[in-house]
């Protein structure tokens, strides 16, 4: 039996409570939380009218956008290089599915990446990340576990990378990416570079293992979080430029030919547009990015003050606090596990989260993933006032959320 | 090495051909090969601001139309028992992965339903289809494989049904159904019944497992080729309402959170319009159908008089013609398999169509799967007039492509 993506049902869940009126900070789900900009729906409404099937690969024009914006950043990429997707969830599960092995990936990580593991039948090798970041497997414990898996005869596949993190909101320095690589490479190792969130780095500064083991390394993004279009369902793979490349490309065009055929053909011309970053989406793309790191940080700071230890967060919009030190008055209320805390901020003071077992934690830990963004406003105008706001904490739907939170979180430690 | 989809594949290879300015008939692709009407347009861009990723199932308002739809045509359904999907691909991948045991398909099939148990594992049993129609294995070869199954201790999960069928351009009656219900039941196995033509049978019938199996039967359909938006990536399947149809759907739901999250939100709407089939649907496909039937008769009259036997089409856009009394002239040019037959018509004589084998039928066959429906126009002006046309076949774009045809058949028999 396999079950709803944990992601997916906490969202759907409290959009329910939502919709009945109840009083729930919604702060389960990795949405980013913005509406679209006209300039953006003005090139979906125009290109209604392809309604042929696309090719598998994506429109050459999309595919050129999306090289062009790797090699913007440095990485030079050729279109025959880019595979695009009804979103990067399908393509991850493509390139698991292409995996020859088992998968190594950090604990805790999206929910998604052992769960699709799992239906392909693809064990995964979870390697604790360190106490800086998250979205990288800690170095001396992922040596640890590959010489345990050459030990016991289990053939290694592949890494997953997550640049920046989802759970944690932090992302690695290009160190802990190479750090990872180097191993990577003594072992002829995969990498899978989740890079979703590389555009939401605070600092600006995104590491790849791009940079540094281009050969090996598929890197998987999409418009959903830098551009707010989760909805839209557009993903992209970049392969490398190298025989090896080539065939886990056809590969994977194979796959998604007997799978999902193509992403959507007006979608085509949206990720064309979009990833060709002219002036308004790179102002979008610093404007929200901006917006996350206010509300990330100010989030952040209520889990602090409240006790919990946490990662300041350095990307994206999630943060991962732990509540260890309020271990013993919370295990008075009879909560030992991150489940039954998630339970008990939800239904006792209607704080929806995520536990972090569901990424795959240790259950035990009583750590939670919180997602930030949905406190930007519950209607298109909260959300463009929050995105224009010079200071967003000062808007009173999200000084009330702060303060839902604070009090919640104060009657959790009562 | 996983290959891209034969269908595809040639549609593309096409396609680079007509844009370099070759003379093509292009009878290779299963497009529907009309433009979308303002109707539907307008919805889709009414919809564009729809960011949020939508809820695995779909929305509600879609949900509820495709149960409309089922039950418009006499199987009452309640929205419980749909899930929407980006396609109707998808989901048939997620049923086959769903099966317990080896997956029965009729021989030739479409192309990606061997294609998607070879990736997920399931192996299949190709069960020929009768002389009078395709999309149903012939009852009495279907009992001797079950049988052959038994015997061998093959575990059999399903049979896949296609109603109305690709590639014969033909639909089963209801009574060669029910032959196959019978044997299902008896084995107590699941139908998968793939309808996503069942609009366009020419005479209105159209037959389901639904009448006589409904407990085991899951239907998979979509707006590809009814609406002609196979571009636009909207689909769905109907479970039974029983406690099995329950587990089924809950084990796909899992499926697609974790391997495609769900349609694009706007497509969300435009198939909640679509399936609850106003007058201006309506007649679309009423419309589009009468266009179908006219051209596709048209040119299985050319393969006729060109000496090779084919059923005639009854529904959909396709037509499976046999060039075996054609053998010897043939023989005499070296071509003795439809891959040969299919690669002379293309290279000598500029005809398109994809070999019986890309569909699981025997090489040596001399079979061609011909779609019909590339020939309305190569613009959207000249399709639209095709489809308002009294007499399409009088076209002078029509009468063009039919004559090139008849040429290159009598050049190939020559």
């Amino acid at each position: 039996m396999v079950h709803k993506s944990a992601t997916l049902a906490i969202n759907e869940a409290l959009e329910r409570r939502l919709k009945a009126g109840e009083k729930v900070l919604h702060l389960g789900f990795g949405e980013a939380g913005l509406p679209v900009p006209d300039f953006i729906l003005d090139v979906l409404r125009e290109a209604a009218p392809a309604n042929h099937y696309a090719p598998v690969t994506g429109e050459m024009a999309a595919r050129e956008a999306a090289a062009g914006w790797f090699t913007r950043r440095g990485y030079p990429t050729d279109y025959s290089q880019i595979l695009l997707g009804p979103g990067s969830k399908p393509l991850l599960f493509a390139a698991i599915m292409a995996l020859d092995g088992a998968l190594i990936i950090p604990q805790p990580a999206w929910v998604s990446y052992a769960a699709q593991a799992e239906l392909l039948g693809v064990d995964t090798i979870k390697v604790p990340i360190g106490d800086e970041c998250g979205g990288v497997p800690d170095p001396r414990l992922l040596s640890e576990a590959i010489a345990q898996a050459n030990h016991d005869g289990v053939k290694i596949g592949g890494i997953l990378l997550t640049l920046p993190d989802n759970p944690t909101g932090t992302v690695a320095s290009q160190q802990d990416v190479d750090a990872v690589v180097e191993i990577a490479r003594v072992n002829n190792l995969t990498i899978i570079s989740d890079e979703i969130y590389a555009d939401l780095v605070y600092s600006g500064e995104a590491p790849s293992p791009l940079k540094t083991y281009p050969e090996k390394t598929l890197v998987t993004s999409g418009l959903s979080k830098n551009m707010s279009l989760g909805g839209w369902r557009i993903g992209y793979i970049r392969f490398p430029r190298n025989d090896w490349g080539d065939t886990m490309r056809d590969t994977l065009i194979g796959i998604a030919s007997e799978t999902w055929s193509a992403m959507a053909s007006p979608m085509q011309d949206v990720a064309a547009y979009a990833l060709s970053e002219p002036p308004e989406i790179q102002e979008f793309v610093t404007k929200s990015k901006r917006l996350h790191e206010i509300i990330s940080t100010a989030i952040w700071q209520e889990f602090v003050n409240a006790g919990a230890i946490c990662r300041k967060p350095t990307a994206a919009f999630y943060i991962y606090p732990d509540f260890d030190p309020l271990r013993d008055i919370l295990a008075a209320k009879g909560i030992d596990t991150s489940e039954k805390l998630a339970h008990e901020l939800l239904t006792k003071h209607g704080i929806g989260t995520l536990q972090g077992s569901a990424f795959g934690d240790v259950p035990e830990a009583l750590r939670l993933r919180v997602a930030t963004s949905l406190v930007y406003g519950r209607t298109n105008e909260q959300r463009w006032t929050a995105y224009d706001s010079e200071d967003p904490l000062e808007l009173p739907w999200i000084q009330e959320s702060l303060e839902f939170l604070r009090d919640g979180l104060a009657a959790l430690r009562r």
